[in-house]
């Protein structure tokens, strides 16, 4: 196995695939906010690590000794995850949540020894995938625990097995997405899991976190995807998932999907695949307004017509995004530019596009073709990169994300617009896109940028707070497909209410009676 | 509100409904077993009531003196479900499983207060809807308790409310299919939950058991429908589900359903509608073999291409199902019938039927109209009354049901068949549809019929015993939408092994400390 590209500690991604800012935008943000240059600190290094020699020891029993690395690079790597939060403290040489040591194991076997080692060397376990998570769900509360290990699963990257005439794939929970798409085109499958993390999230956070990806209207949300899995739990060993659906208890399934490393550590998943698709068709459409396009797509979904991919840009994102407004085919107010993908076989993509347009034309959208689709998919996984170069000249900038039934639509993204809008600051920008659709409701997806206050954490945490209260007052979840981690969990506990934070906490007391798997996230 | 028709205490459903063995059914019988009569035994009354003073005073302090009901028809008519099991013992006089009084709560609050007395007076409760349950998931252990209550839902029969744009409807659980549909209908929705049990079962039921329909290939199982419900714990009540979906940690609604009364009492479900549909069309097809229709089946969800109703008998349920084998369509060999529906728009159902035509085509099946698709539909609640008719003769009547992966298919359908075949003793006719489709996998439903034993429930719990190893050994679940129950509990802990027991274990002592929910059901 070569070894993996390593997303830099404070920036995103592969730092040889990120570009510099491009000269419109950074002409766009001199206008808006003026330019501040704000180098990163380099050359900062983690805590010196906290372990006893004797657990140590034991981790080295478990995996050898080339497996447990303390160094201090492979410390920072192993830092938060890549919330602006997270990158705003990396940045100014702030590690200060480095895990003590990296454990690196190579099979189940393995972690359910660690786990073992782990309790009674009262060691806090952090499962790292690929390190992406915008929530805090990599921050273990150190206080009560004599080390904290990051459990990197980088060595589980093996396809287990394929059923072709099942059509479901069993994975490691190491693999990117990028590698897990490349064994299953092998078979000619695919998961059809894309998130904007796809080059770096492991198909184990990817579970951990019910994660949602672009494509997730055609292939299903990642949780919809899952038949079964196997998770290590420091009470043993558990496989859930022996139908496509049953009547047999609660689906525990659903039980471990979103537990974010606090009940055990997920070392097989098994996930429904799809064909290769032979042909893929991206089609933009322009809107008079936001609520025409929600309108819309509520249509779609509501008909049984949704396509592969579809997302709707409010007013001020479609303007933001598109520099030049001709481009999306008309001058003055380009409306909202709503994506449109297709993927499947010659006839499925031909059949759901003619229905689709007819549907939409009947609605009044306006057909732009593909150039707008295209220009959609080339850019789709950049978003991270341009958040750091704007982070480079004093713009802070992050997303959030809520859902709710269409119903509240209106007023949910009204309150969270306004709570943002009002905290960030004078000239502050907030841009919004509906980036998933159900029969009953849909996700909005935020992105902000102002210029960046002279304590920049605090001033996005009250940002944040006043959207996630928005949120919770409006009835909406705290998140779609961001997952709880850290930064969450307030909101979350209002989320489910006492009695769910009371079930959660007697599977965890079951499960992790030391409480040793990533402390203080979720519950 | 008018009083509902109650089932007969020893038969299903409406005694006015039922209708005497038909004459052919009756020769066939004959041929096969030979009739011998086994009339009921009439007049059995339950065993005295054995409640304390205070435990009933304290009932009756919460829903009135008028809703405590310890008469001897009413607790006869709450005496266990409707397997054959109980069917056979309710025959014989066996009411010794009936609850000591029956109460009747008005709305959650009540409920809230009832468990409260339960758990002081150490009364088992046994959440009551419509007394459909096939595993024995009504039968309360009695023997730590001072009572069994049954809790019955028969007053709380409101559509709470609907929302016309997010298409959900939130109903109360004491509604029977027939009285949510007419609630709905009244906004031109549908639920689309059609059940065997249909006639009878109720909306809490349905959550409480993981119900699957007739219809749910298009309309979604009833898990699949539920977006939000309410229930009240003897800790408190919680309502969950804030989004059409989230990633707010592990999906809390899908621990509740399929809870079967362990955990609380469901008092409110949100359900996805769909509008009415205008058109509903039934087509039948024929396949040369089951294999063969199955793998059609398969291609039809691989492909998408799933319509609103889709089952498929094997050769032995097609030519018992057809006493004249022409009305599929040929002489001789009648092969394998298929029963499609659609359901929808004119325009939706017409290309839906298209596509499926072609498609079913291209794979060989023969077309044979709509003459065995309305058969079908006319005959779709009535194989429980079949089923007593053929007790009254002597013939044991009784149906399981299972599912798993396509690849494995086959396998369990050879070892389920043969496990029934070897105990039920001679001349024993062991029928199978598939009746729910998936893109990974599919359910197996198994219809038997055999001569009476001596001991009947000796004979069939040998039987039922051995299917259900058969279904554990080769890796399917023990139950796709008839629920656990007592029945299938050693099966059940099977399936999701020590850990999962332990998980729901935690649950269930978290929740109700005491014990009182459906105590020796499911967990």
């Amino acid at each position: 196995m070569s070894p993996q590209i390593e997303m830099h500690p404070q920036r995103w991604g592969d730092p040889a695939a990120a570009t510099s800012l491009p000269e419109t935008a950074r002409g766009l943000i001199e206008l808006a906010f003026g330019i501040t240059e704000h180098p990163m600190l380099a050359g900062s290094t983690p805590p010196a690590p906290v372990i006893g020699a004797a657990a140590l020891a034991a981790l080295e029993g478990v995996v050898g000794v080339e497996h447990v690395l303390v160094d201090d690079a492979t410390r920072a790597l192993r830092t938060r995850g890549k919330s602006t939060t997270d990158l705003l403290k990396a940045r100014s040489g702030d590690l200060s949540d480095a895990p003590d040591v990296v454990v690196r194991p190579a099979d189940q076997a393995e972690i359910e020894a660690l786990l073992a080692v782990a309790a009674s060397h009262r060691l806090a376990v952090v499962p790292f995938g690929g390190g992406t998570s915008v929530t805090g769900g990599l921050v273990a509360a150190r206080a009560a625990y004599a080390a904290v290990v990051s459990l990197d699963l980088v060595r589980m990257k093996r396809l287990l097995g394929v059923d072709e005439e099942s059509m479901t794939a069993t994975l490691e929970p190491g693999l990117r997405g990028p590698e897990a798409e490349a064994l299953l085109a092998e078979h000619g499958m695919t998961l059809g899991h894309f998130p904007q993390s796809f080059e770096f999230a492991t198909v184990g956070g990817f579970a951990a976190t019910r994660s949602s990806g672009q494509s997730s209207a055609g292939y299903g949300r990642f949780d919809a995807l899952v038949v079964a899995l196997t998770v290590v739990t420091p009470s043993g060993t558990i496989t859930v998932g022996s139908a496509p659906a049953n009547a047999a208890g609660p689906d525990l399934r659903q039980v471990f999907l979103g537990s974010e490393g606090t009940l055990g550590v997920i070392t097989s998943v098994t996930v429904r695949v799809r064909r290769q698709p032979v042909v893929k068709e991206y089609v933009g459409w322009r809107w008079p307004s936001f609520a025409a396009g929600a309108d819309a797509m509520r249509t779609l979904a509501q008909e049984g017509l949704l396509p592969t991919v579809i997302r709707l840009s409010d007013e001020a994102e479609t303007a933001i995004n598109l520099a030049d407004p001709s481009s999306i085919g008309g001058a003055g107010d380009p409306g909202c530019l709503m994506i449109t993908g297709f993927e499947g076989t010659q006839s499925a993509v031909a059949a759901k596009r003619a229905a689709l347009t007819s549907l939409l034309t009947d609605l009044h959208g306006v057909d732009l073709g593909e150039e707008p689709g295209l220009s959609w998919v080339h850019g789709r996984f950049n978003a991270p990169y341009l958040r750091d170069s704007m982070l480079d000249v004093g713009v802070l900038v992050e997303t959030l994300e809520t859902a709710t039934f269409w119903s509240n639509r209106e007023r949910l993204y009204a309150d969270v617009k306004a709570a943002l809008e009002s905290t960030l600051g004078e000239g502050a920008i907030v841009l919004c896109h509906i980036s998933h659709v159900y029969e009953t409701g849909c996700s909005l997806y935020f992105t902000v940028a102002a210029k960046e206050a002279a304590d920049p954490l605090a001033q996005w945490a009250t940002a944040k707070t006043a959207a996630s209260d928005a949120m919770i007052a409006a009835g909406a979840t705290i998140t779609h497909h961001h997952a709880v981690g850290t930064d969450h969990k307030p909101w979350f506990e209002q989320e489910i209410g006492p009695v769910g934070v009371q079930v959660l906490r007697a599977i965890k007391a079951s499960l992790d009676p030391a409480g040793i798997l990533n402390p203080g996230v979720l519950i």
